[in-house]
C-alpha cells in the first residue's frame, strides 16, 4: 500500500514516517510507498524498506495537492497546518493554509480517483480547540462546536466538510481531536500550551522550565507515542461501524499542573522538579481558562482508540524515546 | 439607515422589503434606502418612501459582493441560498452559491468598512439541517452540528465563519436557524418537505393536496409572519447580549401531521380536510424520518425570539395575508 503524509516534516509526521519505516506494514499490508510532503523539507526515516518520495511545496496552491494525490496512495494523513497561535495572528494566511488547504486536498482526492470503491482513508487531525468555552468539565461526543479561535474554527470547517465527502462518496476520512501532545520533544516554544510540556521536559534535560500558572489547572494530554498510535488505529478502523459521524474525541489523559508534577517527582525526583520555577503570568491564566480539561470520549473509546494509562507512563516514555533512558539528576 | 436584502427576490424576501417599506423603520431608526439582490431580478415593494436599488448578479462572481456593500449600508439581511435538493444534486453549485457566496460577503464587509464601530449587522438565515439524525427529541441549543446533506454542511460552515468573523471584528453577525416556513405561499414543489405546506395551501384554495406520510409525522415550523418577526428582531439585538455564540436555534411550533389536519378542520371546516388525499410514499417517508422535529431553543426564546402560538394561527394568518380572508368552502 502507499502512504502520503502532509506535514511530514513536524514532529509528529516525522515519528509518524519513522513508525511506518519500522513497522514495514500498515494494517496487515505491506507498504511500497511513501510520499512525506510539508512546506520545509521533509527527512526520510532512517531504515525504511520501500521508496521514499520527499516533497516541498505551500499546499493551497494551484496543483500541489494533485501532485500529492498522483500516484493514489491508499492512506493520507493529512497533519499540515499551521499552529493556533499563528492562525489568530495571521487570519489570512490561517484559513488559507487550515482551510484552503484541506479543501483543495479533498477536491484533488475527488477527482483523481475514479471509482468510490478505491477511495483512500484520509486520516484528518483536527484539534479540541473546535470546543469554545463555556463547555461541561468532561465534554460528551455529541457537544456543540463553537471556537474561540480562528484555528478551532478552521478544523471545525474542515470537519464538515470531511464528514460531507465522505458521505458523498468522495473520500473515506477519518477526523481526530488530538488532545494537547505532551511531553512534546525539542525546544521550549512561546505556545500557550508550552508549558505543560517544558515543566516535564526541560527539567529532565538539567534545565529550568517556567510554570506560569497554577497547580489547579486541569489539561487534556496524550504523548506523542499514543499520538501515532492513535494515527495509525484511524488509519485501519472500518469506516461502516464509524458512521456518518467521521469525526472523534479521542481518549486523553486528564490531570492537574499538580499531578503532572507529582508524577515527575515520583519518576525522575524533587531535584528535577526543584528545577520548575513558579511565575505566575495572568496573560497565559486567562488564555487556559478558556481551554476544555477532560472528554467523555465514548464513540472512541469504543472503536478502540487507547489514551496513555498515566502520566508516570508518559513521563516514562519521554525518557525512552528521545532521552535514550537518561534523565539529568 | 440602509439596509440590503440577498435573495431579495425570493418569498421571505420580498415580504421583508414590504414589511420594511410599510414600516419606513428598522429599530426605531428611518430607512433610507434598501438595496434588493438577487440572481432573478428582484421587484421592487409597492409603497416604499426610500429609494429602492435593485440589484441582480451572481453573488460568488468577483466583485459582485463589493457592489452589494459598497454603499456601507448598516443591516444586511443574507437570505441568498439554492436549496437543500439542489445542493445534493449539484454538489460544486451548492458549496459555490451557499459556502463561497457567505464568504465573499463577509470579506467584503471585512475590507469595506474602516472601523469595528461601524461593522454591519449582518443576519444570515441558517436552518435546522445543520443538525442530522439521531438526535434528542428535544434538540437542546449545545447540541452538535452534524448534517446529514450539503446544504446542512455549507450553512453549519457558514455559522462558524460568521461567528469567527464577529469575533474578530470585521462584522457584527446574527445567524438564525429558520423552522420550515409553513404555510408557504406559492405553487406546490418537489421539495421533500413540501406537503407540510400543501396539505393547507391547496386546500384552502378549493385544490387536492397529496400526504405522502403518517398523521404521527411531527415537524417545527413557523409562519412566514413570524420568520419575517425574527428577521427584524435579529437585525436589532444587542450583539453583547448574545455573546460569542452567535447562531440560534429560534423558536417554532411543533406539530404532528394530525394536528396540523386537526387545525385546519377546526379553522376552514370537514370539507377543506377531504381534499387531502392519503398517499403514502416511503421514499419521503425515509427522508422526513432523518429530520429534526423539535428543539428546546432557551437561549433564541430569552433573547426575545417569538415563535407562533398555534397551528390554527398559522393557518388563519395564511388566509389573512394570502388569500385575503376568503377560504374555498
Amino acid at each position: 500500500m502507499k502512504i502520503a503524509i502532509t506535514g511530514g516534516g513536524g514532529m509528529i509526521g516525522r515519528k509518524l514516517a519513522e513508525r511506518l519505516a519500522k513497522d514495514g506494514a500498515l494494517g496487515g499490508r505491506k507498504i511500497t510507498g511513501i510520499t512525506l510532503y510539508d512546506v520545509v523539507p521533509p527527512v526520510a526515516p532512517a531504515g525504511a524498506k520501500f521508496p521514499v518520495q520527499l516533497l516541498t511545496g505551500d499546499m493551497p496552491a494551484p496543483g500541489e495537492t494533485d501532485k500529492l494525490v498522483a500516484d493514489h496512495p491508499d492512506v493520507i494523513f493529512h497533519l499540515a497546518a499551521i499552529v493556533s497561535g499563528e492562525a489568530e495572528l495571521e487570519f489570512d494566511k490561517g484559513y488559507r493554509i487550515n482551510f484552503e488547504g484541506t479543501h483543495r486536498l479533498l477536491e484533488s482526492i475527488r477527482h483523481a480517483y475514479t471509482s468510490a470503491a478505491q477511495k483512500p482513508r484520509l486520516v484528518f487531525t483536527s484539534s479540541i480547540a473546535v470546543f469554545g468555552a463555556p463547555f461541561p468539565d468532561k465534554i460528551p461526543d455529541e457537544f456543540q462546536h463553537t471556537p474561540l479561535t480562528s484555528y478551532g474554527t478552521q478544523k471545525a470547517i474542515c470537519e464538515l466538510l470531511l464528514s460531507d465527502y465522505t458521505r458523498k462518496g468522495f473520500v473515506d476520512g477519518i477526523g481526530i481531536r488530538l488532545p494537547t501532545i505532551c511531553v512534546r520533544p525539542g525546544k521550549p516554544n512561546k505556545a500557550a500550551s508550552g508549558f505543560f510540556s517544558n515543566i516535564c521536559r526541560e527539567p529532565l534535560a538539567g534545565h529550568e522550565a517556567v510554570l506560569p500558572v497554577g497547580e489547579d489547572v486541569r489539561h487534556w494530554h496524550a504523548s506523542p507515542r499514543a499520538a501515532i498510535g492513535f494515527l495509525l488505529h484511524a488509519a485501519t478502523i472500518d469506516g461502516e461501524t464509524v458512521g456518518p459521524r467521521r469525526n472523534l474525541s479521542l481518549p486523553g489523559l486528564s490531570v492537574t499542573v499538580g499531578e503532572q508534577i507529582a508524577a515527575l517527582r515520583r519518576v525522575a525526583g524533587e531535584a528535577v522538579v526543584k528545577r520548575i520555577r513558579r511565575e505566575p503570568d495572568p496573560f497565559i491564566q486567562k488564555i487556559v481558562s478558556g481551554w476544555a480539561r477532560d472528554f467523555d470520549p465514548k464513540r472512541a473509546l469504543a472503536l478502540g482508540f487507547k489514551a496513555d494509562a498515566s502520566f508516570d507512563d508518559i513521563i516514562h516514555a519521554h525518557i525512552e524515546d528521545e532521552l535514550g533512558g537518561k534523565v539529568v539528576a
